[in-house]
């Protein structure tokens, strides 16, 4: 069982709910958990919810006044605790004294209230642990298979610079070597979806297929990485679903492209993890929910989900 | 009730056998309805699965010799069959013979090997009977909902270019004006997707929003039209599969952002329609499923949705 920190992530939203919740359901070892909380903010939860932590876990305090506690709003206080226990739990990982991390969600307006003006969790992660010659990227972790998003945060109109027969090669040998070590998954089957529609129809609707995608693929296969494609997005995720194409990992080339299936195939029972940091990241694949926050009706299913596959050997 | 005309499709695939069985379980007024079709087609049905058209509607024949059915198989002869049938429909809707076109589905290879390139039926309508001041694009009329593509068989890469306050405008008005005349709806309300991701996130990832979709939501909504967004794609389709978003018209703004949802929420229940032609012509959303041809397991209900949609006054 690895040593895992968790960031309580957005104080006004729900993942301070479902970390506890979480936790209670899986009862860890008390050696292979960090939290990285402010014991108020437990307070307000167990005098509020009736919602307390039933094991001691060992809590590193972010400082935060619990009167500051506004479910549902997005505030500088909030945004600036996420903050601070992410880059704690970023401190943790880089002098080795844990091996994963979990981060329960966090909201980008409140860092950017807060002065930190990132477009997610990633992004951070990115900047203090980045594996030097990789991009962090989103792998969603879902019972059957894995999604893969090889760009991101990023304006459509940039997505096809980057789909590069160099990019596609060496992205793809790294998320293989990543899915054996980090998740163990050996020899992974992977799909990858095409840029264009119907896989751009032989050069009908653009040629990055031909000129880039398709030479890929073949040079992966040579190197043994069992890759098929391009596969037109639309029909490739509906035989996922339909359970017609069986992959362990579905390469997504932009973020609407993955973001829109995994979405509506697997709300809860999935996870955000991050490829190319020095540890393993998870977290839950959903966001703040602060349309429910401070109704204690939030479901953990996800985050189980997330520290599960974080602490597992 | 419209008069309407019904093509047979690609007679290798399950088009003949949805036709006669949407045909028959909907059992329309024989002066309403022209099937352009071919009698040994119909013979081989009756023959080979015991399926035979129980009305005797009015039949136009294409020519085609019943020994070349080979069920599964991309043929010359049933591609230059779909599309002469299709060329026939377009020239009853000139003459205005007819009110409105269904048309079974057909395979682009078959088409492409009998020397038609065109990337689908729609294109082939849009050259016949398109309304000469507006592109011929799919609209997917679903039970709650419908989906329009506001782009559709284009590379990526030049999706952005098209994205602009002015097509935004002119489009929207025009699909406007065809939800309240082909199908009686008043006072549709829009929901538009974004081109980035995260609606761009105040121009963080790309400026179309900024500079090109809002003015245009703001022009439409001054113009009296019930228009909102820009919204994430990804959350957006997830609110309306849960429920939680209630609009008449989706707009998606690519291919993919638009057909990976309505394969995944809709897969039979769902007519593809055509808005920018001089009639009404409908579709069901699914293809030719060869895999399944000369099986008579085929489900009709999408075929049977489309021809309902089409004859309805």
């Amino acid at each position: 069982m690895k040593k895992i920190a968790i960031t309580l992530g957005d104080v006004n939203g729900i993942s301070p709910e479902i970390t506890i919740k979480a936790l209670n359901f899986l009862d860890l070892p008390k050696d292979k958990v960090v939290l990285i909380a402010n014991s108020g903010i437990l307070d307000f939860y167990r005098g509020n919810y009736d919602l307390s932590l039933e094991k001691d876990y060992n809590i590193i305090e972010i400082p935060f006044d619990k009167n500051n506690i506004k479910p549902g709003e997005e505030t500088e206080e909030s945004g600036e605790f996420a903050f601070k226990a992410l880059v704690k739990a970023c401190e943790l990982a880089q002098n080795k004294e844990i091996d994963a991390i979990v981060t329960a969600p966090v909201s980008k307006n409140a860092l950017k209230m807060a002065g930190h003006n990132y477009s997610g969790q990633t992004e951070i992660l990115e900047q203090y642990l980045a594996n030097t010659n990789q991009h962090a990227e989103m792998l969603f972790v879902c019972e059957k298979f894995c999604l893969y998003l090889f760009t991101r945060h990023i304006a459509l109109s940039s997505v096809a610079q980057y789909i590069t027969k160099e990019n596609l090669v060496n992205r793809i040998t790294y998320l293989n070597e990543s899915l054996n070590i980090r998740l163990k998954i050996q020899n992974p089957r992977f799909a990858l979806c095409s840029l264009n529609p119907h896989a751009g129809e032989k050069g009908m609707f653009g040629y990055e297929e031909i000129n880039e995608i398709i030479p890929a693929i073949e040079e992966l296969r040579n190197s043994g990485i069992d890759i098929e494609g391009p596969f037109a997005a639309d029909s490739l995720f509906t035989d996922c679903y339909n359970g017609s194409a069986n992959y362990n990992c579905y390469i997504a080339l932009y973020h609407d492209q993955g973001l829109i299936p995994i979405k509506l195939m697997e709300r809860y029972s999935c996870v955000n993890t991050t490829v190319g940091l020095d540890v393993l990241r998870t977290s839950p694949a959903h966001g703040t929910a602060f349309d429910i926050a401070g109704t204690n009706s939030a479901n953990a299913e996800s985050m189980i989900a997330a520290i599960q596959l974080a602490i597992k050997d």
